[in-house]
C-alpha cells in the first residue's frame, strides 16, 4: 500500500459571496497525498471503504463554497475549509463492516473528491447498489441513469405532472438534466421546448434530441422568445436556471401551470439575488412553483427511474452527452468551466477504472 | 316599478399604477340611477336577473381598477370604465329562463355592484344554490360561510396538506381569510401562528381566537418575529400578503414546507412589485409554493367547504367578525379603507333586505 496515493480535490478557502467564480488554486485545489491507512479505518459509524471510480460535478455545488451559507442540512451546508467537496459518485466497496454492502459492490453513493474514501452509516442510508455487470455502464450512473436522469425523471414526473399536449419548456435545456428532462417530456407526448446559451445548442437541441423548438436566451428577449416558441403558454416548466428567465416565465405561464424548480444556474454566482416580481401571477393562474432537491428523493424513486430510463434506453428514445474527464486533478478545472457554461453534456471525471 | 332605483358603484377611471389607493369619486364612486327595464332584459346569455342583497368587499378587486394589467381572465381583467365593479355577492332569482334556477332561489353567485343585475350563463356556471331557509344566515354566505371561509377551508386543507402538530403561519391574520384560516388549523391540530398589523389585533388573535402565538408586523423585524413565534420552522405558511414577510418565510421554513399564496395584500396598492429573493431556499427545502385563487376551486368543493365549516360552528370552535355597512353607497369608502388596512373583520355590504 506504501506507494498508493489518495489524491483529493479540496476546499482551500470558502467564498465570501455568491458573486463570480471559485478560483483554482485560491477556492479550489487538487492536492496529491499518500495513501495513510490510518485515516481510513472503518468504525461502526463509517462502516464502508470505498474506492472512487467516478464522480459528478455538479452546479448546485458552488453553494456550498460560500461562507455563512444559512443551511444545515448534510447536502446544504458549506463544505468545510482544507476538507475535500463531495458529491454523487460510483464507487467500490473494498472493505466494510456493514451487514448490507459487502466488498466487491458498485455503488451510487454520496463520496468525498478523493480516491479513497469512508462512507458513513447516514451517507450509506440513501445509498443503491449498482447492479449492471457491463463495466462500461458504470459512468451512465453518473448520466442518463445518474442524477441527471434521475433528477429529470422525478422532477418531471413526481412534481410537474405533465400531460400529453401540454407545453413543457426546459432551461439549461443541454446541461445534464435538461436534456433529460426534455427527451422525457417528449416521451411523454407533450409539445417541447429548449432554451440554451448558444446556437450550437439551440440545434443540438432540434436536430438531435428532437425537441419541438429552442431559443438562444443570449440572443432574444425572453418575453418575445417564450411568445414565439410557446404560442400556447407553458404549461409545465423544467427550471435549471431561475432568475429572469422564471420570472418571465410567470407571465407567460397558463392556468394550473407547475414550476419544477430544479435549480438556479443563473444565480450561483451572481452578486446579488434577483428578486422575482411576477409571482402574483401564481394566484390569478392558481400555478404550483415546487423546489425539487435530489437528495431528498432519489432512494424512493430508484428502481423506478432505472427501469423506465432503461426502457427508454433500449428504445433508442434517449440521448445523452458526457462531458468525461480522465484523472481527479482535472476536476477543479472541470467545475469552473461548467458553471461559466463552456461544457456541452454532463461533467463526470474519472477517478479510476476498476 | 317606475319609481325603482338601480343604483350602482362604477369605475370613474382605472389607475394608470398599482400605486396608492384608488380615490373616491376619481377612480370609483356611487352613482344613483333609476331602474331601467329595458336594460335587465333576460336573453340567452343573461337568462337570470337577480336583486343583490349583500356584497363582498376584497382586496384582490384594487387589481382590477388598474390599467393594462396582464390578464384576461373574467376574474382578472380590469373593470370597464363606466361599468359598475363586481365581486362574490348573495342575491335573490327575480326572473328567469333558467329551468335550473327559479324565482325565490338565492344564489351566491359572482355580481355586479348594482341594486339589480343580470346573470350571465357563464356566471350561472359557478353560482351555488343557498339553501337554509334562515334569512339571518344569508350575510354569512359572503363571510364564515362564503369566499372567506371556504378559501381558507380549500387552501388550507387541499392546498396545504397541514398535519397535527405542524407549525402554521398565517398572515393578515385578522383578515376574513386569515381569521378562518388560522382557526381551522387548529382544529387540525397545528401549532398555528398569525400576523397582524395592530396589537389589538394580535390580542384579538390570542385571546378571542385561541392561535398559540401572533406578532404585529409593524413592531418587530421579520425574522426576530418568525424566530420567536415560529420556534420549531414553519411548515405550512397561509399567505395573504406577499412582499418582504412572504421572502422572509423562505429562510425560516422547514423541509418539504408548503405556502399557500391567497394573497398579496402588501403588494396591491405598492409602487413597485417586491422581488422576492430567497427563493432558492425552495429547491434545497423542496417547499412548494402554490398560488390559489378561489375563483377556481369554489364550486368543486362547495358542499365539503359548507357541511365542514357548518359542523365546526355547531361546536362552537369558529369565531368570525364581520365588519358590515348598510347601504350600497358606504361601498366606495368600505373598499378604500379595507385597503389601508383599517377593517377590523371581514367587509361586507348590506344593498337590501330580501
Amino acid at each position: 500500500m506504501q506507494d498508493m496515493s489518495n489524491n483529493a480535490v479540496i476546499v482551500r478557502k470558502l467564498m465570501q459571496s455568491s458573486e463570480g467564480y471559485p478560483k483554482v488554486g485560491e477556492n479550489i485545489d487538487f492536492v496529491r497525498r499518500p495513501y495513510d491507512a490510518s485515516q481510513l479505518q472503518l468504525s461502526d459509524n463509517f462502516p464502508v471503504l470505498a474506492k472512487v471510480l467516478y464522480i459528478s460535478v455538479d452546479p448546485f455545488l458552488k453553494l456550498r463554497l460560500i461562507e455563512n451559507l444559512d443551511a444545515d442540512e448534510e447536502v446544504t451546508k458549506p463544505f468545510e475549509e482544507g476538507k475535500p467537496l463531495s458529491c454523487y459518485a460510483v464507487v467500490t466497496v473494498i472493505d466494510s463492516l456493514s451487514e448490507k454492502w459487502k466488498k466487491g459492490d458498485r455503488l451510487f453513493s454520496f463520496a468525498n473528491w478523493e480516491e479513497y474514501t469512508l462512507l458513513s452509516t447516514q451517507t450509506l442510508e440513501s445509498s443503491c447498489l449498482i447492479t449492471d455487470k457491463d463495466d462500461s455502464m458504470l459512468k451512465d450512473y453518473l448520466g442518463v441513469l445518474g442524477m441527471a436522469g434521475h433528477t429529470a425523471y422525478i422532477g418531471l414526473k413526481h412534481v410537474g405532472h405533465p400531460k400529453a399536449n401540454e407545453t413543457v419548456l426546459v432551461s439549461s435545456a443541454c446541461g445534464a438534466v435538461g436534456m433529460m428532462a426534455g427527451q422525457l417530456a417528449k416521451s411523454f407526448g407533450c409539445y417541447v421546448v429548449g432554451s440554451a446559451g448558444s446556437d450550437e445548442k439551440v440545434e443540438f437541441l432540434k436536430n438531435e434530441l428532437h425537441f419541438d423548438d429552442a431559443f438562444n436566451y443570449k440572443k432574444e428577449n425572453y418575453s418575445d422568445a417564450l411568445k414565439r416558441t410557446c404560442p400556447k403558454g407553458i404549461d409545465v416548466y423544467f427550471d435549471n436556471v431561475g432568475g429572469e428567465l422564471l420570472d418571465t416565465v410567470f407571465l407567460h405561464a397558463n392556468l394550473y401551470a407547475r414550476i419544477i424548480y430544479c435549480g438556479a444556474l443563473s444565480q450561483y454566482c451572481a452578486k446579488e439575488p434577483y428578486g422575482l416580481k411576477n409571482t402574483m401571477q401564481m394566484i390569478t393562474k392558481c400555478i404550483r412553483f415546487e423546489g425539487f432537491s435530489y437528495y431528498y428523493y432519489y432512494s424512493l424513486y430508484w428502481d423506478e427511474c432505472c427501469s423506465t430510463i432503461k426502457k427508454l434506453l433500449s428504445e433508442q428514445k434517449l440521448h445523452f452527452k458526457l462531458d468525461m474527464k480522465v484523472g481527479l486533478e482535472q476536476t477543479p478545472e472541470a467545475f469552473t468551466s461548467m458553471l461559466q457554461g463552456k461544457n456541452f453534456g454532463k461533467v463526470i471525471v474519472q477517478v479510476a477504472q476498476d
